[in-house]
């Protein structure tokens, strides 16, 4: 399964029941939290998800909706008897409030805490089915987004084939990875013997930004992308003060980079209800979705 | 009115749907908070209690269960344009924490956030009407109780009886105050000229703490005691360890300091039902009462 499920879907202040930001990716039988805004980890309960599980989490930015359940999930899975190690990555100052928060409480977390500073485009984690990576976005602070890749799949061996032919298994590595093979000077091409695995699939979270066209090159062609739509197109002014985007802009991104699907989120307090956002979006960009809470969208 | 509306009553791992604690104190048309558990301001906002009327928050100790929804509130509130200065209490670390959260976001609050630093038994708040203490309890950390009295409140002017004596509206304060009067001579005593006022009220908070028996004096013959029962009465060896009192110890507290009422919380999270917490404790002092999230517990 490669999923994202939306814990917060809110800007700053909290209303209407929305939470501040967060949400969780499971992708090859890993959980990844990314943003975690207050009550996160009461998110999580609510919505069945076991904070043990979660072994990396990404921190965007420094903007208080995007970490301020953090402190607090730390120590949680510590007072469950974590062991496993947990990689955080984020801004770099974010490991000077952890270490000042868990030392004037007295606390020492019982798991090891992996802390990485987000500096550069740079690959996080480089796992044999997935990758992620972050990119920086443009916001008032230091922002980054975060891009999830499966790897190219291994193309599946068609046993109907490989028995017709009387292929050996110690040639089924060499066929997974498309190569054609040669059996007694006669070569076989792969297609005859393989079917293709199913096409690997990518994330993009783009956090809190400005509406910025290079962004496009960067998430080109991702099956799904996060992209923030804060407020309505009749405040650009308002969006572009505060290195924001609107719902306009998010659908105008999703096209320009030819993504397959647009999910908006981080809807600014001021509005009750949400189906201006879609309808604005969808006008430009139709395979447009709310990242409603609760829900978890497929990436297929 | 002079009451606490429970915001969060649980310890640090939140579990079902309890929350870390939060506690509002209304007192003489004034909101106080006393600790800003994880997810207060959404508490906050389900119960109806405005935020931009709070102007003293009183934070006991510097776990996360009891200030991690602070740095939300305060940006929150800064968010909402408050302008009126907002008077924070707290260890002097709290205001390190919140110096860098603020830096790190490159947040300048509209307001003025006046820290003032918990260091010794001390009056906090000097009104009128009331004052806040704040007292030492023993917990791993330093950790403070506060204690809200009403002061004593005028007498109230009889004016049946003065009417019938011919007392002139310039002797009313002293009366009010519970003076005799002399006029031409001949004295008249207060109690015929005036009705006593309600009695002044009081209510005491303990944070997190060991049982401790010299707490008894402090908090002698308050009208409302709050007194934390993380565990019952067989696991009071981890109560001990961790710091902690058992819902016993907190009941023969309040009996040994000849208190009206009890108030227990801050269950651990071990328990899913609370029904045991409050026969141990009634067994004891049988004036005692769950402190229940969404509840308001008058003072009379």
């Amino acid at each position: 399964m490669f999923g994202v499920t939306i814990l917060g879907n809110n800007s700053a202040l909290p209303a209407y029941n929305r939470h501040p930001t967060s949400q969780v990716i499971t992708l090859s039988d890993h959980l990844f939290l990314v943003d975690c805004g207050e009550g996160t980890q009461m998110q999580m309960n609510h919505y069945k998800i076991r904070r043990s599980r979660i072994n990396h989490i990404f921190i965007s930015h420094l903007h208080g909706d995007h970490y301020f359940g953090l402190p607090g999930l730390l120590t949680s899975v510590g007072l469950m008897s974590r062991q496993q190690d947990l990689h955080l990555y984020g801004p770099s100052a974010l490991k000077e409030i952890i270490d000042l928060v868990l030392n004037v409480g007295s606390t020492i977390l019982p798991y090891n805490l992996q802390f990485h500073a987000l500096e550069e485009t740079s690959l996080l984690v480089n796992d044999e089915h997935f990758s992620v990576e972050c990119f920086p976005v443009f916001h008032r602070i230091d922002c980054w987004g975060f891009l999830f890749r499966e790897k190219r799949k291994p193309r599946k061996i068609n046993p109907e084939a490989t028995t017709r032919y009387s292929i050996p298994v110690d040639y089924f590595e060499l066929l997974k990875q498309g190569e054609d093979i040669i059996i007694d000077g006669k070569t076989i091409s792969n297609a005859e013997l393989t079917i293709p695995n199913k096409p690997s699939k990518s994330y993009a979270y783009s956090a809190d930004t400005l509406y910025n066209e290079s962004m496009a090159e960067i998430v080109q062609r991702v099956d799904l992308l996060y992209h923030e739509a804060t407020y309505l197109k009749d405040k650009l002014d308002k969006a572009v003060s505060r290195f924001h985007s609107t719902s306009e802009q998010a659908a105008m991104l999703a096209k320009k980079a030819e993504v397959k699907k647009l999910l908006i989120g981080h809807f600014s307090s001021t509005y009750e209800t949400l189906d201006e956002f879609l309808a604005e979006a969808k006008a430009i960009f139709p395979d447009t979705q709310l990242a409603l809470e609760g829900q978890t969208f497929m990436i297929v």
